[in-house]
């Protein structure tokens, strides 16, 4: 049984923190094998790489086979389903069109005073992209963290994906392939991480890596960053359906479900004003779960971090939307639009009964790596500008030094930086 | 002496590797220290900020005591001095000028198919800022740091700056109030890290913590990363100077110990291609410093971590500046704009022989939290962007899911997610 709330109870206001509250990340203590992996392939490169993958990914390389060939990569496009490429190259092509529009503009201007400033944006000289092997190794996943990096401009694009016992996901080639990925090295865990950010003879190393990974890997990219950047820290996934009585059950208990047969730590939310929706809600999630594949996940999400939250009316849910900023907001409402203009905080937004979540996961454009846990707070989905920085520019003319120097004498002055003072006066002679 | 490198020397390129690899930062061991902290705020709230105000920076308060009045914060800008007070408005309204270019725009587009997407940027809810007490407490930074959030439209911007023994720096307060900050409170260390993450009966807690401090504050911000965005971890401060024949070398030499005058693990580079050059800035240096009134710390810096570094030619340095990926880069040479055209890596550019990066730091525009040790091959000055995140949205009619649904499905299936094909499937009656 998920949580029921009822924002009209006495004890909700407690309830509801405790929902905000519930950990679902299991924190396990990996700190120490990461950080031996990380020294190990710090010194001994290629050798350290090779030896992490017999043992735990069971297969025996040498540095000429850590790459996968090109020839490899097109036998792969071969082995895969006509249908699933087909729609991996629709998805290909989509989120290329909605990315192309993140792509910044460089600025600059001269003021009455002569002094030019702006900013130029420039991609990233290089981007690993880690992507997990077994169950998580997803095809679309590698959509979403390569097509950004590409229409960034980012000139290398290198992937890492274990194989263990040397199995690979074709469609993940592929999609490789139609993202332009340029190198694919059949490594994963910390010591992928690691020889993508210190680099090994074969590998040259990055300058940021992004793509999720199990707690080995989340692990590795905070240990490794400074040295390289990194993107978020990936958590398990979420959705809130906002929903009134003109929603469908069954649809919205698809969508519950569909995020939680992610992992058994993923949530599923409903907010709605109407208790009849509520119960036909909860009444289909069981009908579904009947004959889901994944319903053992599913179903232990939906119990153990499931809820169903009613409140008078959708308008005074927003401020519990906005407290939960939720990964995925589905809107299944009559003013659906107007609801969403008085969101701040969601890391995504999906519009009325015919928008599921499954649409951005794949095929909508938008990005389907977005924050999770509450993070949506503070921060937006992969996009175009997480590969890409900005350089700020600066330039005085003599005359434009003279008037503004005297500012920044008396603020060096000021705050006790003589230095920084006479770098201005003694080109003006002061 | 700094050290003295040649690019045409056999050894350069190991010796210019070590200089990339020079760690500058000292890492203190101050973990298990601010866990404590950090946990002992979360359990007592205003007590436990009190206790260790008392403490650490000796002095007793009480809850109603621990925001600063507006009454003081007039009274700090009645004891300002004229001059540097008129110079922070000047910097204040260059800087928003400024950054008020870098709002980002909305976007959304409905496609043949019927898709409509887009993003939305939205401020966050709130923000907390940092500033060091002692001889680290900089107006300029809080400008720096509070201006782009207010542009950003950030409803609530707070501030805590420690007031050891009760003594705060009016122009801090001045700043803060030219910035439009709302609240101020008289804190400071992992115990105000804290406080503003988690919340206390007297401070709301904010969505991010931005802003520069000691190893206690850095440890706090990684610890409450998560809770709450934070900016970068900032490392010293460092320059790099391309210079031809033409440079004026007591100006040059002038810049190189602005930067070293921060800290005496600050970093100045000289990168020219005129031996005669790289010989009179270096006696320019010796000069300078007969004079200067923190000679002992901008010597320190120069003699442990400064260089300079003879080339063939300046348009040849270009892959050595990368590398390096520069905080500041003042280009100080015959053709600047083309030099600069071709630098990838870098926080800041300042062009021409009458652009000293003093000015950048104080009244140029732009802004002065940037990229340090050598993370501006992947990262950004501090902007407007760093207050606002993106929300993208995605809107179907029954139409435009026919005609995409099919791909979706197909890519569900191909991953193992039949929740996520069903979630699409039962809307089209497939």
């Amino acid at each position: 049984m998920p949580l029921r709330l009822d924002a009209r109870d006495a004890g909700f206001p407690a309830a509801f923190r405790s929902l905000l509250g519930m950990k679902r990340e299991v924190s396990e203590e990996v700190d120490d094998a990461v950080k031996a992996i990380v020294s190990a392939v710090i010194a001994g490169g290629d050798a350290a790489v090779i030896d992490y993958t017999s043992r735990f990914d069971g297969l025996s390389l040498t540095p000429d086979r850590l790459r996968v060939s090109d020839e490899e990569i097109d036998a792969a496009l071969d082995r895969c389903d006509a249908e699933a490429l087909a729609a991996l190259r629709v998805a290909r092509e989509r989120i290329e069109t909605y990315h192309r529009g993140q792509k910044p503009t460089d600025w600059s201007a001269t003021d009455a005073l002569g002094v030019t400033a702006g900013w130029r944006w420039t991609a990233l000289e290089s981007v690993g992209l880690y992507v997990p092997g077994g169950t998580a190794s997803y095809p679309s996943s590698v959509l979403m963290n390569a097509v950004p990096a590409k229409v960034a401009g980012v000139p290398r694009i290198v992937m890492v994906a274990p194989t263990p016992r040397g199995e690979t996901n074709p469609l993940v080639l592929a999609a490789a392939r139609l993202a332009g990925v340029d190198e694919v090295y059949r490594i994963g865990g910390a010591q992928a991480v690691a020889a993508l950010a210190y680099g090994t003879d074969t590998i040259a190393p990055v300058a940021k890596i992004v793509g999720p990974g199990n707690a080995y890997v989340a692990a590795a990219k905070r240990r490794v960053f400074g040295q390289v950047g990194i993107d978020m820290i990936a958590g398990p996934s979420e959705v809130l359906i906002l929903a009134d009585r003109d929603a469908n059950p069954d649809w919205v208990a698809a969508d519950l479900l569909a995020q939680a047969e992610h992992d058994t730590a993923a949530q599923s939310i409903l907010v709605t004003d109407d208790p009849a929706l509520a119960d036909a809600v909860e009444a289909a999630v069981e009908r579904h779960l009947a004959t889901l594949p994944r319903a053992e996940i599913a179903a232990a999400s939906w119990r153990d971090f499931g809820a169903i939250i009613l409140v008078p009316d959708l308008a005074s849910s927003i401020p519990l939307v906005d407290a939960i900023a939720p990964e995925h907001l589905e809107i299944e409402a009559a003013d659906a639009d107007g609801l969403a203009a008085r969101v701040r905080n969601a890391g995504s937004i999906f519009l009325g009964s015919h928008t599921p979540e499954a649409i951005g996961d794949y095929v909508g454009g938008p990005n389907h790596v977005l924050p999770t846990a509450r993070s949506a707070r503070f921060s937006s989905g992969l996009g175009v500008l997480d590969f890409m920085k900005r350089t700020s520019i600066l330039k005085c003319d003599p005359a434009a030094l003279r008037a503004l120097g005297p500012s920044a004498i008396a603020l060096g002055r000021a705050e006790g930086l003589e230095g920084h003072a006479r770098s201005v006066a003694i080109r003006l002679n002061l």
